[in-house]
Formats: structure tokens, C-alpha cells, sequence
């Protein structure tokens, strides 16, 4: 039994343009899902979202059972209340945060201390599956074992059969819960580092258990491009088709529409909301720095290609201007821009898979981006 | 000859409710002017300005001059070119921000350092009519001399004196652009401290000038609020009751509902948005501090009596969360709040002043204010 149903409308080779549906109403893929860490996206508010179209949004488990806590959210209605967004939330489970901590890993859960006050807390399947319940999250993903990269065999192995017994338990916590009413989805992840013969075993094994999408997570922490797309390559083959792919943390131009041209659905990135507070733009020519003495006296949009409705009123030099004399109303703006490029690319990667010519528009975002 | 002209549609008392027009269009009376120092009122965007129903938006000549430089603005169209605003400017002359800042003053103008670099800069009469113009400002101020109070009797009738003398050479300085074509109005300013006597010969010997308004500058700059108002009375006495009068920096809500009472009709002040940004919160029943603890799971609106689009969405307790994470969306939605509040202050100053009940309204205030 599941919640959630996908329903492809089109496909280009491995890519689809699909429909993903939820107990909460639908979202179309491939998308990029702005993250909002703390209950926000950083900068702009939902309004903002709804605005640039985005359908589904990401929160962060790890930052939110600290600060303000899932049981503050749960009394105002979960995310969606609290937040005031009708759109989707995915949250994490929050081991990718808890693994850059130096956690003490064990068998049965992680135990880390809080960044914001060193108080000691800890997460086991079980208990990432409850915070995300209290945290009211349309798409839950399980607790996983997120090794950097490079790291040693015995390493990656270790993470792949950890990951492997702790979604067992995730299912069994989450079954609970929908036995109980929720009608939360689930998602699987894939470790497996860049082996792909060991990324094939992870993505059967989190098959075998049986989830309502699937997440490949471990990818793009440090390794080169031409040692994740294999990897990710070799876990698609086994991923059913008929579910969603979720290649987690990835959002790089390129790396993205390569992964949408392997069959990936859903995208989740800090970049373009991290780079516009430093001033890093995305363009149709590639990235430029606002800070840069040259756009001064620009007149020009920072995209003069682009539809959003920064580039629509305001010049390089009002938002130079505005960052140089370090106004938040800059980090606004830029990170508004940005987040429309990255939903706008992956809108025109719907279409160039709908019209069978996204080999086009990889080959332009090859042309720019590296 | 002018370039402005004020209707008066209403009168409670000394109150008026009018409408300015000029060159640009028209705004009504009462009204408050957000603060957009740099270009942009701190936090939030022109876009969001429109949305609140903002009609006049203040800029800073001593901050633009520096920070792009007015050359700069000047070739982007103006501060409504620069700013993507369609509604109306007023620029202060810089004089204000020039005396905070210890200048050498003499006979002819005043000689300061920038803030931003250390490099030294001058402003005369004439300069600060030629920097406003280039900024593109609708309603221009002349450059004044702005004692702290109290200050020595004999430092507040310096400053009348040549503030008379800087107001004739800055009238000259725009008769000249006005026969080149420009249509930017210029207001005098009234200073004379606290001394009610002084405050009439300094609104005398502007008026005798003769402008297209009159700023009362110099007040709320430390004085008890029962040693301003006096001085206040007196000086708008004085002025034309067919001109409109601008109390600069003033925006306590007692200040603002008595000023208006004595028959004020413009004002800018900074407290609405800092305060925003330090987490106070204007609300029908006075201030609250969203810092405090009181409000970490309160699930009411910022003000339960507001009808702003912050108040409509979310939660103390959402806002005062991402106040504590840091995120720079708060500071934009407690802005927006704030502003909100201060122009349906206004908005209902006028309604009441059409009503006949300014009284009434006055009384409300005081209850709530001190």
C-alpha cells in the first residue's frame, strides 16, 4: 500500500516528465525543491515561493527538532501551519546534518550534540520517522548512514548495511503510524558511495523493504562528476520506474540535467540560495559575480534572458548597490532570481523531455556551465 | 510660481486632510513617510512598499551622494529609475545626518567625512539643491543647521541665522533649475530649538523666502515631548495654512496624533522599521517584544487587531522563531508589520479628521502610548 502514485506523461530516453501525487494534491517532476533549513528559505518567505511557482519545499529536521523544536511545529499545525505554505514539504531525517557532526554512530541510532547550545540529543530510525510525523512532512525520507567521500571500503560497506537495517526499522515505525492515519509518504535511500556494483546492492536491498519513492543519497559530498554519474547510473537500473528518484543534495546546472537524462525526478540544493547571498548569479551565460567593480553603472537585468520579477524592475547597479552597502533586501532579491533559474531550468527540462529534444538543452548547459 | 499644490478636503480643529499634487501625481495628507535610506527602506523592496499602499518614501542625500554616488543614480533615471518606484520621493538635504557626524561648519557650508571611507566631502546650499536634483527627488529640502537639544542659547540662534541664510542661497540655486525645467519642489526648514519666540522669527524669515512647503526641523532630538510641541504650535502659527508642513523624524505615536492635531500634514521617522529589526512590535495595545520567551508557542497574529499580510499569515511564534535563527525574513515581516501599522495610523488620522473625531482618536492613543 502506498500514499503517494506517480504517473509519467512523458519520456526522452531514460528521463520522464511525470505527475507526483499526494495525500496533499500533486507536484510535477523533475523539480528542484528549494530548501528551507530553519522553516524558511533563507531570505524570502513563502509568499515569495508561491510567487516563483515552486511546488514543494524542503525543511530540515535536524536545524527544526532544536530550534524551535517539532513540538512547537506540531502545535501550529505542523509545517504547513506554521509556515503558512499550502505547497508540499519534504523534510530529511536529518543524518546528512548529524554525520558532518562527528556523531558517535551504533548500531541502533546516532547520538550528537546541538550546534546551537552543545546540549547532546539523539536520532534512531525510529525516532526520525516520529520528529518528521510531529513535523508534518507530505514526504518523509529514513534515517541513513552518510559517509564523505572519498572514504575507505569498509566504510561505505558499513554505511550500506546500516542504512539498509535502519530503513527496515523506519518501515516498520512508519507502518505504525499510517495504521494509526497518517498518510505521510516514505522514501528509501541509496548509499553505496561511487562502487557501483555496492550502490546496486544498496538500491535492492531498500527495494526489497519496499518504499513509496527513493532517495540516492552520498552523492556529490566531494567526488568528481565522472565518479557520481556512474554510481548513480548503476542504482537507477534497479530503482523501479513506476516511483520517484530523488538524487538528494544535487544541484549544480550540469549535474542536474545529466541526472534528469539518467531518469532522476526530484532535486533538492543549496546552491542557488547559498550563492545569491555572496552575489553569485545564474544566468543563461553562465555564473557572474554582482560584487564585481564592472557592473557598477549596469543598467542591464542580471539575466537579461530572464522572466522573474527581479530582472523585470531592478538593474545590476541598484542591486549591486544594494548588496555593497549591505542591504537584506539584497538577499532577497538575488536569492529570488536565482530560485527561478533553477525552477525555470528544470521547467524547461519538463518541456525538452515532453518535445524529445533534452539532448538540446544539455548540450546548451554543457556550453555554459562546467 | 510652484510646482505643488495642497488641497485641503477636511479640517478637525488645526487638523487637515488634503491631497498634494505635484509634478508626479498626488498623495494624501496625513501621511507617514517610510525611511528608504540607501535606496531602499531597510528589509524589505519598492514591490512590498506598493503592496502596503506607501505613497512617499524618503530617501537620504548624505547616504546616495556617498553609496552609489548621486551621478550614479543619476544615470539610472533618477531615484525612480534606481529604485523602480513610481510613487513619490523626498530627499532630506544630508544636513541632518552631517551635524550628527561632528563637521567643520563655517558661513558657507560644512565640511565632513564619509562613514563609509573616511574621505572628506562638502555640502553647501547650493551643492545639496544640485545633489537632490541629480537624485531625481519630487520634493526637495533645503540644507539646514541642526542643533542637538538642549544646546546653548546662543548655538540655536546661530543656527536660525544661517539656516535663513543657506535657504535664500538654496532658493536661488532651484529658481535657476526650475528656468531650466525642472519641476522638483523645495520646502524650507523652521529650526529655533525649544524657544517657542525663535521658532516664529525662524518661520518668518522662511516663509518671507517663500517655498513650495515647510519642514520643522531640529525637534524630537532628545527634548521632552512637553517642551517640543510648544515650539511646534508656534512655529506652524506662522506658517501658510495652503502650504503643507513636514515635522521631519518624528513618529511616536503620541507625537505623530498630536502633531497632526496642531495641524501638521507630513511625517518620516526611522522608528517603525529599527524597531521592527530589534523585534518590537507596534500593536493596538502598545508594544510587545517578540524576543520574549512569552511568545515561543503563542500561535495569535503579531497584532490580533491588524490587517496587514503578516498578520494575516503567520504566527508570533513563527515569526519570533525566525527572529532567533537569524533569518533575514524576519526582519522583512516585522518591517512590513510595523509600517502597516504606522500607515493605518495615518489612514485613520485622516478618516477621522473627515469625521470630525480626531479627538476621540487622540484619546485612544494616549491610553495605549506614552
Amino acid at each position: 500500500m502506498t500514499v503517494l502514485s506517480f504517473g509519467v506523461d512523458a519520456q526522452d530516453g531514460n528521463a520522464r516528465c511525470a505527475r507526483v501525487i499526494t495525500a496533499r494534491g500533486s507536484f510535477r517532476t523533475p523539480c528542484f525543491m528549494p530548501v528551507g533549513t530553519r522553516g524558511t528559505v533563507r531570505a524570502i518567505g513563502v509568499d515569495d515561493l508561491e510567487r516563483l511557482g515552486a511546488e514543494v519545499v524542503l525543511a530540515n529536521t535536524y536545524h527544526l527538532m532544536l530550534r524551535p523544536g517539532a513540538e512547537v511545529v506540531a502545535a501550529h499545525g505542523g509545517l504547513h501551519g506554521f509556515m503558512g505554505w499550502a505547497g508540499h514539504v519534504l523534510t530529511d531525517s536529518g543524518g546528512f546534518q548529524v554525520f558532518s557532526l562527528q556523531p558517535d554512530v551504533d548500531d541502533d541510532g546516532v547520538t550528537f550534540r546541538s550546534t546551537y547550545d552543545g546540549s547532546t540529543h539523539r536520532l534512531t530510525p525510529e525516532g526520525a520517522v516520529a520528529v518528521q510525523h510531529a513535523l508534518g512532512a507530505d514526504i518523509q525520507m529514513v534515517l541513513d548512514v552518510c559517509p564523505s567521500l572519498p572514504s575507505p571500503p569498509e566504510v561505505v560497506r558499513l554505511a550500506v548495511d546500516r542504512t539498509a537495517r535502519w530503513a527496515e526499522r523506519a518501515k516498520g515505525a512508519h507502518r505504525r503510524l499510517w495504521s494509526a492515519g497518517s498518510t505521510q509518504a516514505l522514501f528509501g535511500i541509496v548509499q553505496g558511495g561511487t562502487d557501483p556494483a555496492l550502490r546496486q546492492e544498496s538500491a535492492k536491498r531498500t527495494v526489497e523493504i519496499g518504499f513509496d519513492g527513493y532517495g540516492i543519497g552520498g552523492l556529490s559530498v566531494g567526488e568528481p562528476r565522472d565518479e557520481m554519474l556512474p554510481a548513480l547510473a548503476a542504482a537507477l537500473e534497479i530503482l523501479p520506474p513506476d516511483q520517484p528518484r530523488y538524487l538528494m543534495g544535487v544541484g549544480d546546472p550540469v549535474g542536474l540535467i545529466e541526472a534528469i537524462a539518467l531518469g532522476v525526478d526530484m532535486f533538492d540544493c543549496v546552491l542557488p540560495t547559498r550563492l545569491a547571498r555572496h552575489g553569485t548569479i545564474f544566468t543563461g551565460e553562465g555564473r557572474i559575480n554582482l560584487r564585481n567593480q564592472r557592473f557598477a553603472k549596469d543598467p542591464q537585468p542580471l539575466d537579461p534572458s530572464c522572466a522573474c520579477s527581479v530582472c523585470a524592475r531592478w538593474s545590476r547597479a541598484y542591486l549591486r548597490h544594494l548588496l555593497r552597502v549591505q542591504e537584506p533586501s539584497a538577499l532577497r532579491f538575488l536569492t529570488l532570481h536565482n530560485l527561478h533559474w533553477f525552477l525555470a531550468l528544470v521547467q524547461r527540462a519538463r518541456c525538452a523531455i515532453a518535445a524529445g529534444t533534452l539532448s538540446a538543452l544539455r548540450a546548451e548547459i554543457a556550453a555554459h556551465w562546467d
